[in-house]
């Protein structure tokens, strides 16, 4: 398994080397053969997804998980039109970062290169598989796709559509692979190919996140986990705090950008707390509350140490009340997994001590959680939200699946 | 050993938390009290430092680590002019590295804020501690310095002035810290306090850094290896070709940024092997030649491929001729560590087609290889040369020890 993966790892690097001299219309235009070749392909790639989902039935597999790996033809198109406006973003190889000319006539650039081979280890859905191929390849890379398991069918079929594609526009097949997913060894071999592989992404549950941080010798960006609060101070408008706990909450709770945590200003808590209880509780969230929530609703459940270091992904929600912005901030930083934080306030220096106090990748003032997200930041495509703080924090984009280089022109310049 | 490298991680996060909110003019006021105490300490700092030096000299330590190790009054004067000139430079912390207004009216603006707690595992050295120290503080970080054993009471001298002075001007001496080094265990805690240090920075050989990408579960930026490349092209001027070989290789042999191999295209190669092998050996550079270079003098040993692969740090260089420049571009994408490459040409196709086809942190068209450095590049101050592409490649000054946050601000958006 391991010369499988290492010799995949090679082909992927030979492949990127012929990758990194072509032109961004040549990329632009594997890709939207791509897009096109994927829909071609869609009866193809549902047989091939029927067979996944009814072997994880089989196995007895949670009908949500089943339902994250099942395919219609809607989301084969869905993903493929992904791949297509993968082709119209900007290219950023090539983008000046910096640059100068130094006092001995040198001339400085620092500009975005290809990373090389990126390896993704992910769990579940195969539009990841699309989304993944077209990311790296528009930034210059191969990629390694290493999906799940119960996938294995779905991603083999995606994969030989994009391979086909690609090599039918004259860019080697060898720049998209997928990894066998038959054990975990694969996996792990593919963290530790150090020196075929210039980085590893791991999208899906914690545990696969952290088996992969602590396993890997390729960097790794860490990506994913929210334990995401949303504080209202004592100098909010309590009509945008209540809608904006709602909506951070409710309009979709198992993502990662969804909130989990509640924390109210003791100023306000005697009238913000029986109005957001009753917001919550009409949409069916169970609220872990302190004893000034359980006040408000005694049907409410104690909140426990344990649920404010809980990420739900479901209709649940934890909520205290703070005697200041201080212990929000306090409170923030001990708990929270570094993703994104709220305030609503209408307070200027409240909102600037708490996005200066708080340490994660985003910060929202009066504006719900569920804005941190490539596609709202206007990045046009994201392969992941990084919590770490090296190379890439928050949604991640085409610019951060790239590295940089230093190009220095001179005339014989000596030390 | 663990509880105290982690009792230390928890002091320094918290005194980074403090940091965070310092402004500019206190960084600075605490960086000249700093150099200023290093200079008044001369002595003290001069008493450890000859005990460490007398035991390293007891076990037999070789000269030249020892002469790495010693300090004298210019030395001390020296790092702490360095402290100085840092105090000096921009604050990285608060630059907007970019920023948009998006459709639904929310403020998108990405910042850069501190890393938080920075590890720093070298060996020999005394001014890395203070140089080190000094650029984490600027870039708002607390600093732990794990230096190696023999320099042990150097660098707690040079720390205990650093904090007495942090401390007299009203910031938390923890920001700055020596980490035991008593044994080797202390250093592989500091890698492993996942949570409690946010980034490690191995500086010293290839061993210490190889161990540190291993044994890491904290993310770790590699710094240093150079097997750096000088390719002299068809279309070459070979007076310039000369002394820019001459200058990598010779004007400082003990550098990461100097040639260690030579490649001279066939074409040239009959009128520029004897001249550059000329005068290689009036420097006294032992050279390591192809067939080529040994019909240029008998003299010359041959080539091995461990040769091809490895950075001497001494007055020695492996030499080649190739066919072409795809020849040379093949070779170093093969041997090189992808720190600094250079072409000498007066051919923009070829200087183009090299820095597109080598895959390294900076390339030289026409310069010197020494060039690569951060001091040399403006950036004031420098931690070390990054050879790894994730999060900074090539020198890294202040930016580089910082990491960025998305600040979004509304009046209530919701999705």
């Amino acid at each position: 398994m391991k010369q499988m993966v290492h010799d995949a790892a090679r082909r992927a690097r030979s492949a990127a080397t012929v990758l990194a001299q072509a032109s961004r219309a040549e990329k632009d235009a594997a890709l939207i053969a791509m897009a096109e070749a994927l829909v071609a392909a869609t009866e193809e790639i549902l047989a091939a997804n029927a067979l996944d989902v009814a072997g994880a039935r089989e196995e007895g597999t949670p009908e949500n998980v089943v339902d994250r790996l099942s395919l219609d033809a809607g989301r084969v198109a869905a993903f493929a039109d992904g791949v297509r406006q993968v082709a119209a973003l900007p290219d950023p190889v090539g983008e000046v970062v910096r640059g100068s000319s130094l006092p001995n006539g040198l001339e400085l650039r620092q500009i975005r290169v290809p990373m090389g081979v990126i390896g993704m280890i992910y769990e579940g859905r195969p539009n990841v598989t699309a989304d993944a191929a077209a990311i790296c390849l528009k930034a210059g890379s191969a990629s390694l796709l290493r999906g799940s398991r119960n996938a294995a069918r779905s991603n083999a079929a995606i994969v030989a559509v994009m391979r086909d594609a690609l090599a039918a526009t004259g860019l080697p097949a060898d720049l998209i692979q997928a990894i066998a997913a038959d054990d975990r060894s694969s996996a792990t071999h593919l963290m530790q190919a150090r020196g075929l592989v210039d980085l590893v992404i791991p999208r899906g549950g914690a545990g696969l996140i952290r088996a992969v941080v602590e396993e890997s010798t390729v960097p790794v960006i860490e990506t994913g986990t929210g334990n995401v609060h949303v504080y209202v101070d004592a100098d909010a408008d309590l009509e945008m705090a209540l809608d904006i706990v709602v909506n951070s909450k409710t309009q979709r709770t198992s993502v990662c950008n969804a909130a989990e945590s509640l924390l109210v200003h003791a100023n306000i808590a005697e009238e913000f707390v029986p109005k957001i209880v009753a917001a919550l509780h009409e949409r069916d969230v169970l609220i872990h509350g302190d004893a000034s929530f359980q006040a408000a609703d005694p049907s409410i459940v104690p909140v426990t140490e344990e649920d404010d270091a809980t990420e739900f992904l479901a209709s649940e929600i934890s909520a205290r009340v703070v005697d200041s912005l201080d212990a929000a901030i306090d409170h923030i930083r001990c708990y929270s997994s570094g993703h994104t934080e709220a305030i609503v306030t209408r307070s200027l220096a409240s909102a600037q001590r708490f996005t200066r106090g708080v340490d994660s990748a985003a910060v929202m003032v009066n504006a719900s959680t569920r804005f941190t997200d490539g596609g709202e930041f206007g990045f046009g495509a994201e392969i992941g939200i990084s919590t770490q703080k090296l190379h890439a924090r928050g949604p991640m984009g085409l610019r951060e699946m790239t590295t940089t280089t230093y190009l220095v022109t001179g005339d014989g310049q000596l030390r």
